[in-house]
């Protein structure tokens, strides 16, 4: 069946649905802010309403230990067509700091072909892309391609033990045959592209204390433990100075190395190093040896200390000789490491390297998510590039990211699904940052393209 | 000539003098808070007057770039008589947290013969004694046995240059035989005895940053440097590892050797690391190898980082690459050290050690003051051990003291005199903490202490 008619809807109703979006960002959905809980129901009551006149069926909120999942479905496709389990997630990060954005956060504005809103890139901007190309077909033809399932949930930039709990209490709802993530995007801006492979995350924050309390320096220097020199002796350990290469014992044990064809493809993307440095002041690329920055980034685990501190933070100087010091390490893991198997070795590491005189202690910890990678040559990934490729009139490419979705590897491991990462957002979009923005040129292209898709899965 | 009727006047005028140093106490002279500015004028207005009211003469608040100076002499002894220079400051450290002290720091409390309140012991308590025994001389004798020059200073805990440029303008007011430095102690608080040796400081702040701005974890870990853990490597590098050494190129090229007699001395003396530590919740004393406690505390130099900070210090996790890390470094020096050449070795080290990647600033520094050595075999030191011997009935002990009290090296370099360190505050007092006290045992004895050593002096 032609696509004439979904294209020619879309464009008719290009305002409108614009004006629908805008509405949807004006509502302040930050998950890691308390005091806006009423926005995030607000936000879930909106999506709810959204689907139901769109056509959903079976819409409804799941209750989680926080906050809520928006649910609704189509399930009335031809005999044997499959089912897409499409996810998107409408809470967005904190705006802050505010006074760094060119207009409101939560008053989105157009400027030179883009829509300026917090969100608009992560993610809600992204997920009502899925919803206007499933609104598309039900107004055109009173039917889609293939039966689909929303799955929007609200604790995305929070935290996803609460969705993991869902999703395995709700399998038999959504069970389907291939997923959508929306919570992705392109290579470059100007490079379409599929993610098939995220890293995982996990975490931990100790203490070092080497006195009940801080000790004048005249009356204790040159005689006691310093906790601050006693971290930086910790710290410095974790990693070789040369490279960086992390020194923590069987950190690299369980790396699957990079197999030779997925180096050749990666060699082949159109990294510029000097490109990917450019804005953000770096003067070297640093990093392990004998991996490209490509590589490092994908398939190369990380421990980073995002945060250290101890003695006096003020004016001037204090002379004394602090008594503790804290730090924060999170990793960043890759295929087959196991976050909780990763902080077993991280806390014996430290355990093992306490300098003399100071006491250790494990403050938090958090075994964020499995890293995850999808297939690079399914029929569900290959009918998604095809259709970019149409759609866009360039060659899309298979990459990885850096960073973590974590629902990606749940529902591998207990949906049993393929997750196909098709999503619009381009990395220069200032998702988590100031001026995050859309290009509106994904907002008409996204839904075509998963038009496009959608109609190739189910005529298969 | 008699101490008895000085003694007996002392005695007789025991409650009005301490309700009178209970005056002084209240007024909250913190000179590091801009707030209590009019407090320190009332303070130094206060000292002006009762000085005029003991007798002193020539009487007069000298002005400096901050906070005046309280002097006054009295200039009429007999004929070949010392001049004594007496110090003090009427400054005090602030109070804060005020919640941990058990009566208000600024209302003072008498209890189990101690008074309680934030400068009795450091400084007010200590020079109100030196006014008391000149009090007690004028008016039993009208005659002093030698000649008294006051000189009260307002910025003792806040910085030394204000002071050092008066004392070098004035020098010819302040011209004296002998200083005597109220600003010290007892060894122990049942063991009497002088300081004859004091550290000097030298304190620095750098930064570094390898980024513009934090970046996300997941899109640059693996590739680009990480600002925590080139200040890991670069602080940790500052001292070895086994017993904290200083690693700095010439840091100890002009540290005097301990001589055989010292060592012979200080290991006499009635030190017991066990009770050093008991308060404080170390478990091992760490330092130099090859020296005692003492030694490291009294003729060694040491280099602590007293603050460090970098990244996120909130709660949980925040999955960064720092950009910026910061450092303060203070200095203890022993002689023959010099704190600018001290400076210029630890920039230049830290400046041949900045970790790949990362861009070193120097943000602060203060090349806080001199090491001093005093006399330890002089008539007036003699003097001044035969009145502790006399008063106390127990042998006093000559030691040094690791911190710094920078007067000490101006009056030296400057006006080229000894000082006799002697003062009556206790190691346990807590000065610079909440419930600072002061033993009446030392109210009463310090005044008739004082009194016998000028006595001594003058009948030299």
């Amino acid at each position: 069946m032609s696509l004439e008619s979904v294209d020619s809807y879309l464009a008719e109703m290009r305002s409108q649905h614009l004006a629908s979006l805008m509405d949807l960002l004006r509502i302040p959905s930050v998950s890691a802010d308390e005091e806006r809980r009423d926005d995030i129901e607000t936000c879930a009551a909106w999506l709810k309403e959204h689907l139901e006149e769109i056509g959903a069926e079976h819409v409804q909120l799941l209750r989680t230990g926080g906050n809520p999942v928006v649910y609704g479905d189509w399930l009335h496709a031809h005999e044997g067509a499959p089912t897409v389990l499409v996810y998107g997630h409408y809470d967005v990060q904190p705006a802050e700091p505010l006074e760094l954005w060119d207009s409101p956060p939560f008053e989105p504005s157009i400027r030179n072909d883009r829509i300026y809103a917090r969100g608009v890139s992560d993610n809600k901007g992204q997920l009502y892309l899925y919803l206007k190309a499933f609104e598309a077909f039900l107004a055109t033809r009173n039917s889609l391609p293939l039966n689909v399932k929303f799955l929007l949930e609200g604790e995305e930039e929070l935290r996803a033990d609460h969705l993991l709990q869902l999703v395995t209490e709700q399998s038999a709802l959504l069970a389907a045959d291939v997923a959508a993530v929306s919570d992705a995007g392109f290579f470059e801006a100007d490079v379409p592209g599929l993610t098939t492979g995220l890293r995982g995350m996990a975490a931990l924050n100790f203490s070092l204390r080497t006195a009940n309390t801080d000790l004048h320096s005249g009356g204790f220097g040159g005689t006691v433990p310093n906790a601050l020199h006693a971290m930086a002796a910790l710290v410095s350990g974790l990693h070789s100075p040369e490279d960086g290469t992390v020194l923590v014992d069987g950190f690299y044990d369980d790396v699957k190395p990079i197999s030779a064809s997925l180096r050749d493809a990666w060699a082949l993307l159109p990294f510029d190093p000097a490109n990917y440095t450019s804005d953000i002041g770096v003067s070297v690329l640093f990093g392990e040896s004998g991996y490209s920055p490509l590589e490092r980034l994908w398939a190369r685990p990380t421990l980073e200390v995002c945060g250290l501190w101890g003695g006096y933070q003020g004016a001037g100087v204090k002379t004394i000789v602090p008594c503790e010091a804290h730090a924060k390490i999170s990793c960043r893991l890759v295929p087959d490491q196991d976050p909780y198997r990763v902080l077993d070795l991280v806390r014996k590491h430290l355990m093992q390297n306490v300098p003399p005189g100071a006491r250790l202690t494990f403050d938090y910890e958090l075994p964020g998510c499995y890293p995850v990678v999808t297939p690079t040559d399914s029929p569900a990934l290959d009918s998604a590039l095809s259709a970019l490729r149409v759609v866009y009139g360039k060659e899309p490419v298979i990459f990885r990211n850096g960073a973590s979705v974590p629902v990606v590897e749940i529902i591998q491991r207990v949906l049993k699904l393929e997750s196909v990462l098709l999503g619009f957002s381009c990395p220069d979009e200032s998702f988590h940052a100031p001026n995050e923005f859309m290009r509106l040129e994904n907002f008409d292209k996204g839904p075509r393209t998963i038009a496009r898709w959608w109609e190739d899965l189910g005529s298969r």
